[in-house]
């Protein structure tokens, strides 16, 4: 069966975020003062085939440890659904 | 007020995406055979400041139209909470 799986992979709390701090003097530079953080990270979307959609999620665990993030300094999280959703 | 605004950039369908399919092949060469498609976008969170929730969400949709987001390619959706949710 195919799934789709959203992954949203973000800099864990105090770790370093430079390009978040550009986008931050970006914002400032064009009159958006009110913004006082910005943190950037990635959001990927997967079509992937797997039984249920457990197998699915722990399958996109699994690369996510592997390739997608950087478990030392970045967390993710998944969520899986049918495909086409 | 301070609210917590999460941006999900995404590029729209159709449009190329040399980046996503860098890390197919990637997967695929760590043997994760079922997957059969992969799409990498942006995941911003900002905190700011704002009179109510919609002012917020309309600063940050403001913000996504001339900074965060290439509209002519990319499509966003941002959620807006109160600050520490």
């Amino acid at each position: 069966m195919r799934f789709s799986a959203s992954v949203y992979v973000a800099l864990k709390p105090g770790v370093n975020d430079p390009q978040g701090n550009a986008v931050l003097g970006g914002l400032h530079s064009l009159g958006f003062s009110s913004v006082a953080d910005v943190r950037v990270g990635k959001y990927l979307t997967l079509d992937l085939d797997a039984p249920d959609e457990s197998a699915a999620s722990a399958q996109v665990g699994e690369m996510c440890e592997k390739l997608l993030a950087n478990p030392v300094i970045e967390s993710y999280r998944i969520e899986v659904g049918p495909a086409g959703s």
